[in-house]
């Protein structure tokens, strides 16, 4: 028997797009002599629709769009992910099920048994969870279904209360326990950093140990936040990789079952992380655009190496003919910072204008200067030139219709280095999941082959210049021991005192992580991130505002 | 037997703050010789702690102000909320915990068995379900334990997927089974127009189903978002109401358990919403402030009926020497409207400044000129005015430490009538979840007994004031057409087409939600709202941003 993978990317609620892809899908199965057309989970309305869930309308055209479906099987058999409903009047109305389908008949239906409720993941909110294991019988071959998190078993974190699951049952050992023939994984699992590999492992493992063949067919693509990273993938019953389907793009399988028995494992190389972040970023912004059905960025370009990286990644997804940036001087710029951004954006071929703030500034002083009078010059008239700039970049945005992008980093988000209603504005924070270390990492890769972020504006010292000679370092250590610092206290969920025991300055870790603490209040009114981290800030990260903690 | 209820204003992981609270009632319990004190849930660490759950050294603190408490309970017995790990190896880490503790020792633990996870609950992301019931003896009585939703019964919403409970068993009836003689339900249930009446009906029935009397201790007080109502209830076994805590402030209530027995219910008046939605609004912004340990705020003063009303209930919550405000008129603004807000500031003495933005905003438009040459004014040139405004109240509040007020109804910010970085700023938006016609009837309820808000505000017809002559009805159908589709949209989840058999018009239907669809974008930046619907916007309505749906 022949199966096909289809690794597509679906966008949420369109419900016709999605259909005309599985359409094609199924149709290259058929040509192609496939039997059975697996599709990633929840692929009817794409991953996640969040709240829409809880439309009644909603999950209508989930089973209107899923017999559509099904009238194009056929001589052919799928398997397809979709919401079904609970018939108990007790519990949670649906289930996140796969739906075998043969022939035009829906022959069944596995209900996820695992399901996530951490991090991005609500899946309680709206589904009750499966408890009822079979397999499924296509051609001469007995297959296992399972729906993503039902095949992971977590090594919780030890300070990570979150990463755990809520147990009712193994449903990766019951459904070995039923000796499929293989069995199929489907998933709608977005990317982050390290994930890649820890994935491999925990396949591997599982068709080594049950010495079953594992099919794991993933979502690709990007919805707003998540960025799924497709490559789908094959282990023989020696838990060896046997094929390895694209990250990033959609991708197309065809092989004959016999396939998974053999040794025949396949050499992949260990993951560059900051390429495959690079890769993620890029298709984050390209699918919000398109998905948005809008094409043109914005981007205020400083000089410095943040609003740099995000006007190539934007470049890289949406052509340089679509981004265009604004230069926006203030009394306080040097000379190097409007030198560094003009180099940029000539590197880059992207239409550059330069608008001085100074004016805007003096006239805003003016007008509060009865109100002010008496009161020394602070943060306030910092965060003035930054809203400035905000103003500037949003007519633009407004006037031109081009989408601006935002370009404060993590570690900045973390502390709140940024103006609310100023630097954090933007439609999509492209970079406020990597830590400024990393955002050095994927400058050097950028510049890899030929120097495109402008030497210069990746080795001068960081600065908002917002005053005279001010420097990122006057008022945060080094990014480094930041960086460091954050990465425990976030995805890592260590306490102050645990974080001081691995060599950190006591007064300082007491230091940021009240900094981290204080200003939740700023990122709660934040774009969305991209995410590429096991922790972003955004709806994965709950924390309650006036806490005191 | 004597038993007393504290029903206590928490603050988010303010352990010592807490344990204070928790303390006097201890001791006022005991004077007042009480057996028995009573506390709502999670009482140790507040609620809702959302992600500090996750935390490994936020529970290790639960567990030392637990014992810390323990200690106080020297010839006397408590129940608290709490908490609590569950020692297996599968399923999350904790549970949340009703503590039953006599004489310095924990006695006993109940586990909540019926978690919620809708709206903006989402304790499946934290606990697992608890599965065993009990009773406690104490002094002669055999009691049995509930923790707030155990005691719900949902009747369904005909449309709404998401208000139904994922299925364990059912926690009142098996309470119930064990035949205690009262039945104890400690709560953390926020307030909601029109659920109070339901609240009563649901104890009530209980009560008098199982001749088991009931009593209710609820949290009160704000934590961001969630307005927690107190109204600490007990009923009888005929299910009468015979005794209601106060709404919307700290109580204590000590009774002899004998009381449970007598035919003695208490006459209520039907609840007054709007009166209601003012006392939540105006605990919402008192606890907002207290709790971040700030005092002042600003607001932006239009003259028209959204700012006044903000103001006057910003004055009640914070005092009228903490309040001040900032006229910006343009050369759009009607004589009208400095004239109504002047009026208004007088009525309420608070500090008013009056800034024209019209200097800065020729200022910014000269220099977007050369950007702008051929492009004819539209809604640029109204956002920048919207910005600008921003700007300076930002201004006044970073020099001068008032937190901004936002004043955004929620009719506009479910059509996204407002500017994001503009009129959309603020650390809280007060009235975001209270549609504009209620903004009328809390107007009128303000009024009821002289002029506060002035008349003229009330009767104008409602506008922006972005270009000559702009009234809301320009662009909007009547606010009673708007707030009526827009309720069933939003609260009732209904379709198009359901909305449409109701009686509306089809093309308005379909315009509006629209609208509704398409700003998602905006509400995403919006500041946290204060509560006060059974769906505000905010956390606990979670829609994807680019779905086509």
């Amino acid at each position: 028997m022949k199966i096909a993978i289809a690794q597509l990317n679906f966008h949420v609620g369109n419900f016709e797009y999605n259909f005309n892809k599985i359409k094609d899908s199924i149709q290259r199965g058929r040509e192609e002599g496939a039997q059975l057309v697996i599709f990633s989970e929840l692929s009817v309305c794409g991953y996640a629709p969040h709240d829409l869930f809880e439309k009644k309308d909603f999950f209508d055209k989930c089973q209107h769009w899923l017999q559509r479906i099904a009238e194009l099987t056929e001589g052919i058999a799928v398997i397809v992910g979709c919401p079904s409903l609970n018939p108990s009047n007790n519990g949670k109305k649906l289930f996140n099920s796969a739906v075998f389908i043969q022939n035009k008949q829906i022959i069944s239906l596995y209900h996820k048994a695992l399901l996530p409720a951490y991090d991005v993941f609500d899946e309680y909110r709206y589904f009750e969870p499966g408890n009822t294991f079979q397999t499924i019988s296509c051609g001469d071959k007995k297959i296992g279904i399972t729906i993503c998190e039902d095949l992971w078993d977590f090594q919780p974190v030890e300070n990570d209360f979150g990463k755990s699951h809520l147990y009712q049952c193994s449903p990766m050992e019951e459904t070995m326990k039923l000796k499929p023939d293989f069995i199929v994984n489907i998933s709608a699992s977005p990317f982050e950093n390290n994930k890649i590999k820890t994935k491999r492992e925990i396949f591997s493992r599982h068709a080594k140990n049950s010495r079953i063949p594992i099919i794991y067919v993933n979502q690709v693509g990007a919805n707003t936040e998540l960025i799924f990273d497709g490559g789908s993938q094959i282990y023989n019953s020696f838990g060896e990789l046997i094929s390895l389907l694209n990250f990033f793009e959609e991708d197309f399988f065809v092989f004959e079952d016999t396939f998974l028995q053999q040794k025949s494992a396949i050499t992949v190389h260990e993951p560059n992380n900051i390429g495959l972040m690079h890769d993620a970023l890029v298709l984050g912004i390209k699918d919000y655009f398109e998905k948005s059905g809008l094409k043109k960025a914005i981007i205020g370009l400083s000089g410095g190496i943040d609003s740099a990286i995000v006007c190539y990644l934007a470049v890289a997804a949406l052509g340089n003919e679509n981004v265009r940036v604004l230069l926006m001087p203030s009394q306080y710029s040097s000379l190097h910072s409007v030198g560094d951004a003009v180099k940029l954006a000539e590197n880059l071929q992207i239409q550059y204008d330069t608008i001085g703030i100074q004016s805007i500034f003096k006239e805003v002083n003016n007008n509060l200067a009865p109100l002010f009078s008496g009161n020394k010059e602070d943060v306030t008239e910092e965060n003035i030139q930054a809203r400035i700039r905000g103003i500037l970049l949003m007519a633009v945005s407004n006037k031109k219709g081009n989408l601006l992008l935002n370009t404060t980093n993590k570690s900045e988000m973390a502390v709140g280095y940024g103006t609310l209603y100023g630097d954090m504005n933007g439609a999509l924070s492209v970079i406020g999941d990597v830590y400024k270390k990393d955002v050095y990492k994927i400058a050097e890769y950028i510049n890899r082959e030929k120097e495109i972020i402008p030497h210069h504006t990746i080795i001068k010292p960081p600065s908002a210049e917002l005053r005279p000679n001010q420097k990122d370092s006057d008022s945060l250590p080094d990014y480094d021991v930041l960086d460091g610092i954050l990465f425990q206290y976030i995805e890592l969920q260590r306490s102050a005192e645990e974080i001081i025991r691995t060599g950190y300055d006591g007064e300082t870790v007491y230091r940021i992580i009240k900094m981290v603490n204080y200003c939740e209040y700023k990122r709660f009114q934040a774009p969305p991130v991209l995410r590429v981290s096991s922790k972003a800030f955004g709806f994965g990260r709950r924390l309650p505002l006036v806490a005191q903690y």
